[in-house]
């Protein structure tokens, strides 16, 4: 069901941009587990508009838990009464559409923007679709997913693993990559930026790329890198239950995704074997393991005990203010398009924590070690 | 779970490399769906092994049904009765391991080869898993696949739908790109070879590429690229239930897929929206309909009514006879592996089909309109 | 997962009994279906608390859409651009708790009510489930049960299937059962009631037993029977696709019930093939039918295009003011126990109504024909 | 989909009686579970055809493994290298039908046999169902679920859990219950039997209820109970959670079930809530435990820690040698019927170890304690 993913932590997204409120539904959280509402609000801000690089849409984004905790004097914020634990039932929350300006839509509802899902929406819904705001293909619907999966996050996090993300790529300008084989200590600090790179000099340029777009009514593309360190080894499985499979699936559930890599990725379709293996060693506590990490920390869907690393090429914001050709669908003639209403010249910025949310959940999902 | 894919045809494999059988079960399948068993061969023989750039072992990987279907006049060669329809049971069959050679694998227990799935195995199940031939994580269990993806082929062919690939490149040496916007009428004789690819000057240096590699004790690497035509618009969906996540959990069951995009894919990252954007227009039967096909048919999830098209790429084989620097389990200790045994030089060839079978489980999974 | 339901139009549930609300996400409703607001007013106030034979507690019920719905002059009350459809976005609805009074519930945090859900709770959440008003135990669960329930039969009604349902016993007073071949047309006006039966002697008598135990501080089961008539043959399926199966999944999803049959259900233990096989016969338009219905409209898990019949059985009200034997849990001693709050005597009126909210829900998700 | 059941061990299923083969796929079992072939063997036994109260229907139902096994020497039956585990890969079985005579049935496919699946499946399948034996709504399928719920229920073992079954009642001739606080160190013995019950006087009751019936060329219906010993308390879960609904769904997958309860089941229904509830008491060890168990080890759908007790209801087998009513479905026309072939003259008896495999395979699918 489009809707739903995960067998063991299970997302239900529901909302449209514009709709009354869009939040999810968490079913398999353990109980007991605090809620850290401080962290998660800091996690939602780096995927909020309002930025010098995005939409001018501004939304609090604010998390309203509906169900699924109790107060414990244990939680965080808890000394006052007010920390919250999960009590195992679902985790339900909503997030609250407070800026949205329906009458931007009213023209897109017939003359639809060119390689925006309001076109293939109009197909499929026979022209029930909501139109308003790109209705539930809206980007807006990656907040409830980024509320959804912090709290994976969280849940990974006690078990000792970490998830970075940065901008790989605006344009054709690329950031460093991740390290593929450790978790650099400076990334907590480095990665924390709305504007999240490593290399300086790339920032700057990829900035100017933004800004250059948008000075011309237009929009631009980009690729996000994440890394997963800690993770353990054998978790995932052969077949349908392959990281990289999982990880995919969540990963296209993100609005503009069109293309995901694993390690080397689509590097390998050039190389030799003996470029692209991995050779193994012996590491510093006796243990066997990799000694380069071109596989992105899977080999048979299944973890490697290295970083898992991936990409995501996400294609340009679709609504550009530049003319464009589109059809008006009830007199079926070619109409002009000039887009109104607000837009991301680039979303690539606010995707990061996106993919990191869908990295989490996807990551939760997958099978556990199964020796009894 | 790893086995199973899809919630309206759903596959279930099994088998490992040197079991007694590998297989699969597939529930769903209408009644009164006649099995073309000579298409099915034809289809079966495009991935078998023994061609001059794949492994020696030879096997027929005869399909042997044991339920699900019941003998009808009507069916394909039913003249003399001997013709299989389906019965509404779920159809179950077996492909015999018949060439076997476990002795090869013996060393391998105990020093995996790099970059292949042995090692995550070993972790995941605790040296329990079955390390002949690779196991379940072997390449042959590709075979259990296809064959269930070609009857999902034939029901789509039953709705006008027509899925081919070709080898997109090996190594650096690249195919042209299939049409993005409609069938080809020539594909059908030029794709049907075991080594399909549109550009003969491609052809002949891919293979000189694929026999240097061999000739050196090394492997290759490659891309597959699928065109889906005649997929009807309005199917798939928002969230999880998008096209493009179907289609890539169903890939990254092939192992050695370590990529996966859709239309423009990566390259949309160096793109700005004008460029890729697909504008719309009114085509010769009066309907809407994009102009191009930047997007490869999918738009928000959903089917545009374009060609669907998508590139998986290929690492080289892990298992190479240069000599490689791997370890013993047992003694913790490095050990220099040459592996021997009857490997591919390159597994790309042989893969196209298995990417068609793959899309096509795929594309009898995903949502239907919703219309009442 | 536990708050999941259904694979063609799932049903995922929220909330606990003093939680800020609950609710449900609904995913697969086709777009453009209209939401009948009143009838679903009229469904749920018969399920709602504040009758004579039911608890004190009072409580609006109103559903509250979130999102998954646009307006549309077609919908019902829709002349003044009020009507609701759906817009095939998932539809999440939400339900306030509004005279919720969790100081009663203090005291059982501790001594937990004898065969009440809060003990196995209390085991499984590890002490940090939700105590107040029983939390996702409680039978306020099944109003967002109801309200998705219902959408599911509307959907049926389009396509011609009526569920009805009566009191079948209380205590050991029994209903007349539902007429087994065919929907009898005053249905409609008598089981509207919120104390539906048939026999008005029969509803003397069970409205004096619940009377009869509240007076004493206890409490008294029952059971209640569902019709479902019109369902088309052919659904279903064997294993584990049968409509029997599916039935009793959502059966047992409401609180206290503890037996499921179908038909002359467990009669059937008792007789003999002769007595209980129904026999064939060509009805008035020539199509071959069972002349008896004991199977309750299913055969192999299959609709056999009579009506499906089941009762399912509830046990009394584990709440009852009569002292008790408990224990502590903190202190480990034994306590008796005198259960305070506001309970129903007899919970089995206002739960016919949601067993068919479970039909409903249930018959939308068993398999369709499936012959192409 | 019909084949599957589980999401943590998932069991698929496939055959016909008289295809050539029946079998299963079992995914996610542990790697390194040995396979107790012998007690495997001796499992299969108790359902077998071939004693006096069952069909003349001969067939060694032998389990012949095709995947997911390893040599082990820790195996049992392993010191001569024979011994057999799990390498985490699908376990995939078959069993050869072998004594089919599908003659018997040609008539049966124009007239339907009373109340028999044949008649849905013609439905549902329009015609092309396999008739033979009654195809995949035979009995004989039930062969391999108790095969796959016997690995299940030597999970459980390893685990302290005991399952067992005796038949609670054949016509009207009833057995003594199981003891409801604690195993009967005496059943392991005495429920071993072909023909399992606890009373000896019931016994030669039913038998000669069975051998009437026979002799009169008709079939006789009854009740299987369960007892599971030693499930761990806190397991399950609300909603659609629940260890009823769970159980219940894998037993309306054998057929000829019509009915199910747990405890005290519809014998609540005339009880007052004094009478039904389970008050708590400090056991031995001093934990807090219910004193009685009418509500079958079973709390809001959450094992408490008692023995889980439930009954599943038996129609007599439809296929009686007594001439019934049916019709043609080529001629629409009544036609008298006498079905010939080999059928079980009560089903009962060897229904009770598929009850113990369908519970197994149930409870290794109910959720975990969720604390971590």
């Amino acid at each position: 069901m489009p809707a739903s993913f995960g067998n063991r932590i299970r997302v239900t997204l529901f909302g449209q941009s514009h709709s009354a409120a869009m939040g999810a539904v968490i079913d398999g959280l353990p109980a007991g587990f605090p809620i850290d509402t401080q962290g998660l609000a800091a996690f939602m801000a780096r995927r909020a508009p309002g930025g010098t690089y995005s939409t001018k849409r501004r939304e609090a984004d604010a998390v309203e838990f509906l169900s699924g905790l109790v107060e414990s004097a244990s939680a965080p914020g808890g000394t006052d009464g007010t920390g919250l634990v999960t009590c195992g039932a679902p985790v339900a929350f909503l997030i609250r559409n407070t800026d949205a300006r329906s009458q931007d839509y009213a023209k897109l509802k017939d003359i639809p923007r060119p390689s925006h899902a309001d076109f293939a929406a109009y197909l499929k819904y026979h022209g029930y679709n909501d139109i308003r705001g790109g209705g539930q293909f809206s980007g807006r619907l990656t907040a409830p997913l980024c509320a959804a999966g912090y709290l994976c996050k969280c849940l990974l996090k006690q078990k000792g693993v970490t998830i970075v993300s940065h901008i790989a790529s605006v344009g054709g300008v690329c950031d460093t990559p991740l390290d593929p084989m450790a978790l650099d200590p400076s990334y907590a600090a480095r990665l924390a930026d709305p504007f999240p790179v490593l290399d300086e000099d790339a920032r700057a340029k990829m900035q100017e790329t933004i800004l250059a777009a948008a000075r011309s009514g237009d929009s631009v593309g980009g690729t996000i890198e994440v890394g997963v360190y800690g993770f353990p080894a054998g978790h995932g499985g052969p077949f349908f239950g392959g990281i990289e499979g999982t990880i995919s699936q969540a990963l296209f559930a993100i609005p503009a995704v069109k293309g995901v890599e694993f390690g080397a990725g689509f590097g390998f379709a050039g190389m030799h074997g003996s470029e692209a293996n991995d050779p193994y060693t012996i590491d510093a506590s006796g243990e066997p393991r990799p000694a380069s990490n071109r596989c992105g920390g899977i080999l048979g869907g299944i973890s490697s005990g290295l970083p898992i690393l991936f990409r995501a090429a996400f294609k340009p914001t679709p609504s550009i203010i530049k003319e464009q050709q589109s059809v008006s669908l009830s007199r079926r003639t070619p109409e002009p398009l000039v887009v109104g209403g607000r837009h991301d010249p680039c979303i690539v910025p606010r995707a990061a924590v996106v993919c990191e949310a869908a990295a989490a959940l996807a990551l939760m999902n997958t099978e556990d070690e199964t020796i009894e």
